[in-house]
């Protein structure tokens, strides 16, 4: 066994090419057996471990900067970097990041959750080591996925034209999360398929010596067609014009041909994209044959690749999925629109129902909501269906082109709240803080999976401009379903349990955490009133001014930025009112980045918890009786 | 003339192309003269005369779609479209809107004020007309800078692999607002430069047939050559790989070929871009020349070009400008980035002194904010001088990639508040609320251009993670200029007039605002406090915790959002701290988009003046007293 060795990347160095095989083949066994009790970014890592292998053999790191793209397909590379004995607490709380982390190495210099930062974050890193006069490499490893968001275009575009060296590795394995869509992926193909291109480089020379001498006006076009030849039998034309020195493909599981090319991108002066050819999943079966199963996969059975799944009430992206289908039989303008995710958005069997709308545009999601803009301005009924986390791409996009428009675009958030193993760069907590201050916007969020379904009707048949309903990624409360799908009207709560003095507004699945907390209180003699702020915009106005009327101390408690979010609008609203004497207290998420660990961990670390807001109402007593004692005797 | 009898488009059908250059004059004398009152876009609009009577002329709006990327290039559509008479209120309160309307036309059918959103709205409104079994036209017009903003690419990579029937057309003026940087347009450049392009296609064809046969292996070569040689003799060879058919270069100035180009492209079954090369500030020599400072100009007299400025104190984006040199001399460190925006960010005289520490990287905000995050990781000091409203691109780079990372970025944000007669898409009134509830963010807002030079020391001086000082897009106060910069204390307000009960808390040029009706008040016997609230995260805890036990009513006056900006911020405080006795008012810009006009009758729209704020404060002693009688009464 080679890999017990291996603490740090230096140990490499002197290995030959046939102990990197072998150990290459000991950490697919160890990421095998290690994912498949602690689940996570399986099929990535697989394909990645020969490309990896070999940019520690060629490079030096930290000196040399390795930057990947979304950082969950650096297993492999924190196997190599001293962290293999950390893989039981892999994204468990406190344990091993499954992102890259700077905080776990000095071998992690960039960390990315999110798609196609890589580019950007290597021109920063080559101009700073240029300004200071450095002379480090830098290196990115960006997906053919990644590769289409917005910004890596950005990157490729001053970076072809700043030409300072730094190395792109485009790590082609045909697929993002979803399979890849887009001109660029056709592109790609197209070189991948057509093999003949590195041969027939050389055939060209040969066959250039053939035409004949040709005089005047001709023998310049000549001359251009002999430049151009050559060139165009380069495959990877397309980022030679954006500056790049294109090399490959490359197999990207033949480690000698992966440090020959990473020698002949040494001597390229300005930046070099290396095209290397991998499989997802390579090297076990189950995950080779179904990579987009495994891309981030729960623990599973090693020989029959059987996936071990709580069974569960049903999961909110489920319900979302089935109740879009329900609806698109009821109005043929709806028209689902997914930034990569039609897997994770629950849409797949709404394709398949509908295929010609649905739409999939690659990770695109300002593309994506400005095409929702200009489909609602056309009379469609568009859903934009996106994680809360990568919504934010999107920003501006939904104040400028969907609400200055006042277009009726339906937004269908997922992973609202927080979303566990995955970790800070995923929590789903400033949607409402970053949409709710955008006029025209309206905003729901179910206290259970019945309700999102009434959510969504009431959303189809809103047409008043843009609504959005969010939803947690957990599952459901298990709730009877309603056969009929009901018009919520905007702006409504729902009181769940009448109250004396104190109220528990909530939203999403805190509602449940509310009732829970009144029920526990309750058995202490203690009446505390719970409502369903299923509207996080517009409020519900009449019974805000009830709940004052009735001088209720309240607590807004939310799985969202305790800054910005729905306790912020409440507090605005009874300024607005002038209403002084109402005891607003804010329990939501505080001003942190929450790391990775069960959702129920997420809760705890942050209060949003049963006992945590039983303590809350009771404090509120006291300090109440405590203000009265001080007050009388003042 | 012909103009005064062209009150529809359809008016142009009739014309032969000579007329329409004699209506090209016309236009451009109209141009001349409007603006040199009104001043406005005049560069960009003398540029596509041409181009905009061709449209007309050849397609039928409002059914065919026409798509004006940033629309401030769309006055031509306006005069063809009926407005011609209302000109002499462009970009005035209640008047012509300097950017696509919709409200104004149903031939306006997409406003953007935001640049590289057409391509998807384009997309978008094919997808819907095929769904709805229509067949009219859609066309783009982008801009080449435009072009390098991210999500037109992530529309090209959709808009190339959906192959639907659509046209775009890239208005080529070598020039966004800045001169362009970027790969791409080096690549454009090429293809302008090289006229032999589409000669050569031709000669091309002879010339493969003097190829000899040849047998065996190199034959097929052979057969690859022919089949490539043609393709990459048409110039646009990289937007045919994303799947568009390419046409041009054309004469964005000669009406036939334009005319027999749009035709040409109408037989292309899918994707079309037609290349069309345009001077900006065609046909007035002054715009001609300076194309730049001719962007967008204030009133002028024609004779001679001379721009009337009205003279007053310098500029907050000038103090910013000359201060940087200073810092850039005390800190080598210190590089500016920019989104296209030198001028407009007061860079000019930077990036003169240190050439090599500006980075311009065209229209992309997104790569810009990460860029800067990967700078700041390497040890330099970037900042990132932005327009509030662009800076809305960046939202999710700040989250996961500045703030996530806690990188020492500063934040230059410019154009903070209202905007003047850009109108709604440029309001800087979001950034507060956008910025605030993100985890290690510091923000400031200065009352005057001075205190803007100490948070400019400030921010450099930190080294703590990311930090914005935002400023308006006004001129400064004319204050007296301290020589010394100083730093000042994280979190720090600054009281400048002692209050009785009542205490306004405001930011930036509200700070004078509200000193200007404390001395109202005060001529009527009210005396009331006034706070600067230079810091608007983390906010002065211990100044409000001392204005809280003064039992103090206030005021939080800001320009920008009401909801979620600072007002919500100072409620949470007193919410998180139990401290309900002190009634807050919240003055801010209220829930709705506010149009064009001038930032003095946009203050008057939202309430955001000295005669509101006394009525307010008045209104709340009245109300104090009257409350005050009830609770004693009852």
């Amino acid at each position: 066994m080679l890999l017990p060795q291996i603490n740090d990347p230096q140990a490499l160095k002197s290995l030959s090419v046939e102990e990197l095989a072998t150990l290459a083949d000991e950490i697919r066994r160890f990421l095998i057996e290690k994912l498949s009790v602690t689940g996570g970014h399986l099929a990535s890592n697989l394909g990645v471990v020969e490309l990896t292998l070999a940019l520690h053999f060629c490079y030096d790191s930290p000196r040399d900067k390795m930057i990947y793209d979304v950082g969950h397909q650096a297993y492999v590379h924190k196997i190599l970097t001293g962290r293999k004995d950390r893989f039981d607490t892999l994204r468990k709380h406190d344990g091993l990041c499954g992102f890259v982390k700077r905080a776990e190495s000095e071998h992690d210099v960039w960390e990315a959750g999110h798609s196609s930062t890589s580019l950007s974050a290597a021109m920063g890193m080559a101009l700073a080591r240029d300004l200071k006069g450095e002379d480090n490499k830098v290196i990115a490893i960006i997906g053919d996925g990644a590769l289409t968001g917005g910004m890596a275009f950005e990157a490729l575009n001053h970076i072809g034209h700043e030409k300072r060296k730094l190395m792109v590795i485009l790590n082609d394995n045909e697929m993002s999360i979803a399979p890849n869509v887009g001109a660029m992926h056709n592109y790609l193909s197209k070189i991948r398929s057509d093999r003949h291109y590195l041969r027939a480089k050389d055939e060209v020379e040969g066959l250039l010596r053939k035409i004949p001498a040709i005089g005047g006006r001709l023998a310049k076009t000549a001359e251009r067609v002999k430049d151009s030849l050559k060139y165009m039998m380069v495959p990877g034309v397309l980022f030679e014009e954006l500056g790049f020195t294109y090399l490959g493909p490359v197999d990207g599981h033949d480690l000698e041909k992966l440090i020959e090319v990473f020698h002949q991108a040494d001597n390229v002066a300005g930046p070099v994209m290396v095209h290397v050819l991998t499989t997802k999943g390579k090297g076990y079966k189950p995950a080779e044959a179904d990579s987009y199963k495994w891309h981030g996969i729960s623990p599973y059975k090693i020989e029959s690749g059987q996936v071990l799944q709580a069974v569960g009430n049903p999961m909110y992206t489920e319900v979302f999925g089935k109740t879009l289908i329900e609806l698109g039989h009821q109005d043929k303008r709806l028209i689902a629109v997914t930034p990569a995710m039609p897997g994770g958005s629950g849409l797949f069997p709404f394709a398949k129902e509908f295929p010609d709308r649905m739409i999939d545009v690659g990770i695109a999601e300002q593309h994506a909501a400005t095409l929702c803009a200009a489909l609602a301005l056309e009379g469609m009924k568009p859903v934009f269906a996106v994680y809360s986390t990568f919504m934010q791409r999107a920003y501006d996009q939904i104040v400028h082109d969907i609400c200055r428009h006042n277009a009726n675009v339906m937004f269908a958030i997922d992973r609202a709240g927080f979303v566990g193993a995955d970790g800070e760069t995923h929590q789903g907590v400033y949607d409402i803080a970053f949409m709710r201050h955008i006029p025209n916007m309206v905003m729901m969020m179910p206290k259970d999976e019945n309700e999102l379904r009434h959510m969504m009707k009431t959303a189809l048949e809103y047409n008043d401009g843009p609504i959005a309903y969010r939803y947690a990624r957990t599952n459901g409360t298990g709730v009877a379903m309603d056969a009929e799908l009901r018009v919520l009207p905007i702006g409504s709560w729902e009181r769940l349990r009448p109250g004396d003095e104190y109220a528990i507004l909530a939203c999403g699945p805190m509602v449940q955490v509310a009732e829970e907390a009144a029920e526990v209180l309750k058995r202490e003699g203690i009446q505390v009133g719970v409502v369903n702020a299923r509207f996080l915009k517009p409020l519900d106005s009449s019974m805000l001014l009830d709940l004052a009327r009735a001088n209720t101390g309240m607590i807004v408690l939310e799985e969202a930025s305790q800054a910005g979010s729905l306790g912020s609008a409440v507090l605005e609203f009874y300024a607005e009112h002038e209403i002084y004497d109402t005891r607003v207290h804010l329990m939501g998420v505080p001003d942190l980045f929450v790391e990775h660990g069960s959702i129920k961990e997420q809760r705890q670390e942050t209060g949003l918890t049963v006992e945590a807001v039983c303590g809350r109402i009771k404090s509120m007593i006291t300090l109440s009786t405590y203000s009265y004692k001080t007050t009388s005797s003042s």
